[in-house]
């Protein structure tokens, strides 16, 4: 069971390196991430977009090309058709963006033809190691999904589950946030955290231990937990997956771990048939190789499936 | 201006020592900040409760109560009744909860003979000291106003902007928080944010610059927003109040900022005449301290305005 990134990079070191396409590889950022992945062991790349600018870049950073699969294509739209297609082949484990707009690499993923769809919705996990908490917290959905039903939101769980599980986290405890820890019938998010957790025991959503509402502390915080004698709960501090209630909470929520804690995180699209890395420029380095690095471990769980 | 709870401190130091009024003062936590309060120079305290067992629960943590007046009063209702109407009639300066239900204290803050009320309605800050941000951050509303409306929002800002000028913050930041920061009608967080913006615009709020909506690491750091090329921004990463869209969003940031953060906090109840804390069994020695502190400086600044 991982309990922060250097058992995951500890894990993955355990399993065979991956591939990873990229659509749109000509930026920098970009191809520095997909360069530490290859020499560190995680994935290697086959790099599909405009072949000059990514030698331009890559004679800037210092990248030796000679190593890498390039798929010659221009046309930013072409180079991602063609780069989701290589995973959902099968030539890749997984797939990332690059120079490309959000709107438009989202669209090659849900191509009904190469693209790569299952039959649930997508959603966006953010992985955190943070000081202070002894595990990793998956938080969700802080970015894809803006108000989730109660059925989205059981199927938020669902795909984090198995983002769990590729990281070795059995049977996850799943805290459905909310500012209280009792249900209030004037904040429907806590009707709706309990209505997850009967759902759970009625087998609906499997897997995982729901328990919710919980307010964040108690979630996350043993001590706040004890201290506020939360008796009979299945959740002790020790969640593993932090539903929010809705994006503006959930993204208040990532931003503030992301620049007021110490610490590091990673993030994936799930809910997808490989998984799908969509880091955003804002996002450092660290974050770019550790989000390869949790699609390797995912891949490698969905390999082992199959 | 205040930068962080050292300054707030310093600046204490130079104005009268203030005097607290507790409600049903029985209670060992709180016993142990007023007397720190006492000992650091913040504030005197009269302790209106349960005689016995306050001079029980002295004996226990060594407190000296030759110098402290007490108000001996059996029923915490009517010992709430009486310590807040010590505040109403000037014989204290601010008006703290001990060992009584929080509904109970807040109906003697409201009650119209001997509370608080002003016309304004009631709203919750916590001030924050984070590891990584160069000043403090006033976040509201994390406990109080469940889902405010427009005209509550204004007003949350309007009592928090009081608390900002006690602390020598002058013209702050306000910072309505979403989770993007740019007006989006299909969330409806990012609508009011920019409705507030222009309310400030047209001098509806007035004693400050609001600037929403934003995204939190564009409110709290600059690098980030410079990152993001904020261009025409009045809020750089320098925003003084995070004004939350809700208290889900509101109090999941909270919590986030006292468990996985570096730093410290104070809060208050503001919209009252006089300053209100309440602060509860799971906050630290040196919250409730801190809110003393924040408590004696409000309570200044508002002697000052007579």
């Amino acid at each position: 069971m991982s309990k922060n990134f250097k058992d995951l990079f500890e894990k993955l070191s355990q399993v065979e390196k991956k591939k990873v396409s990229v659509a749109v590889a000509q930026d920098s950022e970009v191809l520095l991430a997909v360069k530490a992945a290859k020499e560190r062991g995680i994935a290697d790349s086959i790099l599909v977009g405009d072949e000059d600018k990514i030698k331009e870049i890559a004679d800037e950073i210092g990248m030796n090309l000679s190593d890498y699969e390039i798929v010659d294509v221009k046309d930013p739209i072409e180079a991602a058709r063609q780069a989701v297609k290589l995973v959902s082949e099968g030539k890749a484990d997984m797939y990332m963006k690059g120079l490309i707009d959000t709107k438009d690499f989202l669209r090659s993923v849900l191509d009904k033809e190469v693209g790569l769809r299952t039959g649930r919705a997508l959603s966006h996990v953010c992985v955190f190691e943070v000081e202070g908490v002894d595990h990793l917290l998956f938080v969700t959905d802080v970015a894809f999904v803006p108000y989730p039903t109660l059925e989205e939101k059981a199927n938020i769980i669902r795909n984090t589950v198995e983002i769990c599980n590729a990281c070795g986290i059995d049977n996850p405890k799943v805290a459905p946030l909310a500012a209280v820890e009792v249900v209030n019938p004037k904040m429907p998010e806590t009707v709706e955290a309990y209505e997850l957790t009967q759902m759970n025991e009625r087998g609906e959503i499997t897997g995982c231990i729901v328990d919710g509402p919980l307010s964040l502390d108690l979630a996350t915080c043993p001590e706040a937990a004890e201290h506020k004698g939360a008796t009979g709960r299945k959740i002790v501090g020790d969640a593993d997956i932090l539903l929010c209630p809705d994006i503006q909470a959930g993204n208040i929520l990532y931003k503030a771990m992301v620049h007021f804690t110490r610490g590091c995180n990673g993030n994936l699209i799930t809910g997808t048939k490989a998984p799908v890395i969509l880091t955003s420029r804002s996002d450092s380095f660290e974050v770019k190789v550790n989000s390869l690095a949790l699609g390797a471990l995912v891949a490698d769980s969905l390999k082992r499936e199959k």
